[in-house]
């Protein structure tokens, strides 16, 4: 018995999120059916983030168990001549019978890219436009709040499938890249909804309308409706997953970076 | 009599190119038609690349005289309030009424963008899928070939409507960018197909089909046959135009740089 690892980019535009649903295109869907019909099996594949519709992903991983022999090099052909354009394996790895994308996984890297200045057609699948005046300063405040472990409850919708609302953030911080905006964002898990809440919270603050340490009590498990409004799907991109380095050699981030 | 300059990025993906043509989707005929409804009068736009069918920019500049009185700002949110999602004007600026966008310029800057690792399904629209082994040395030293004035005719259709051949560029090298490989090249004006049969050729230059010494031969009016084949327009971005400091103060590249 092997464990496959792969290593996966896709753009979220058409998808309607990752976990797959009868009647609806998901990633999930689209990769379990194209490994299907290479291994003559079926597969049950675990993923490192389950990303909401709209999401998008250059660092996303996931893992089967397989009692075939399994030869990379061909897989990955098999695959890039199965998938759609907007999805893609770039690499596929052999794993210790260990390895679990989903369980060995200690941390999710997001980033959300705000374009603050004048919309541009050739980003415009990528970018969230929100074209105000924002203080920096204190966004970067209200970011550095939100790192160590804390109740989330304000940054997940009400109606909920998690139970504990406690997450740790490792890093969080905005950066200034060209004319965007761009949150990064590590934490050892994230509920539904988390980093898109956060965002738009956070933008409330750069623009003035909240106080940046009102985090600090938003996190102390405040209900929903305290925090902002959930920021656009389509500017969020998962871009890494982190293991312990006893589990993967594997390169972390997303084949861009 | 005002002159307006237009600094303008589009997705080239669903348009015809630049250039206005009966019945088809290009990005003069929607940009004009737009100024039309807004100033109520017929425009004739001068462009400073007419780029192809599928070519990008992020820095094309347009102008245009008028005999009415144009507040920037304003023009500004008209156009962003009628424009299409894959076509922006992101800077409206007045200018002396010697300026025009076409007979001004003095440099044109594209790039183009080469993916030789994995396919990327979040940039397959901007990037050229060349999953080779390439010899970054030997097509530097055919992109420096390129530098001064030469004869381009092996690098434009047999059939043309051009009548001069020569042209002078004034920078041309590959850089490394993550996982592409890009070259961004400045000429005074480029012949049709011009940068694309440079870097089709360039390419067989860096997979070791075709010696870089043969750049040389082939910019002394060699026959278009000689050289390699058109590399995909969806890869090529006009980056920005190059004006005489004196002409405008405003800024020449593209506006995600």
């Amino acid at each position: 018995m092997s464990v496959v690892r792969l290593d996966i980019e896709y753009d979220g535009s058409r998808f309607a999120g990752w976990a797959a649903q009868p009647g609806q295109r998901t990633c999930e869907g689209i990769l379990a059916h194209a490994l299907e019909v290479i291994l003559r099996a079926p597969v049950e594949l675990h993923v490192a983030g389950r990303t909401d519709t709209g999401v998008h992903a250059t660092g996303q991983v996931a893992s089967f168990g397989c009692d075939q022999d399994i030869d990379p090099r061909r897989l990955t052909k098999s695959l890039a001549g199965i998938l759609p354009p907007d999805l893609g394996v770039w690499k596929v790895g052999l794993c210790s019978a260990a390895f679990d994308a989903r369980a060995s996984a200690i941390g999710r890297i997001y980033e959300y890219r705000v374009l603050t200045g004048p919309r541009s057609p050739l980003r415009r699948a990528c970018v969230f436009h929100h074209p105000r005046t924002l203080n920096l300063d204190a966004m970067t405040a209200a970011a550095r709040a939100c790192v160590g472990q804390h109740d989330f409850t304000a940054f997940t919708p009400t109606k909920t499938e998690h139970v504990f609302f406690d997450r740790t953030v490792r890093q969080c911080g905005w950066a200034v890249r060209a004319d965007e905006l761009v949150l990064r964002i590590e934490a050892d898990a994230f509920l539904r909804n988390m980093v898109r809440i956060l965002v738009g919270t956070m933008l409330e603050v750069g623009r003035g309308i909240r106080p940046a340490q009102e985090m600090t009590e938003l996190l102390r498990g405040a209900p929903r409706s305290a925090a902002g409004d959930t920021a656009p799907a389509h500017a969020l991109t998962l871009v890494g997953v982190r293991y312990p380095e006893t589990t993967s050699g594997a390169p972390i981030l997303g084949h861009a970076e």
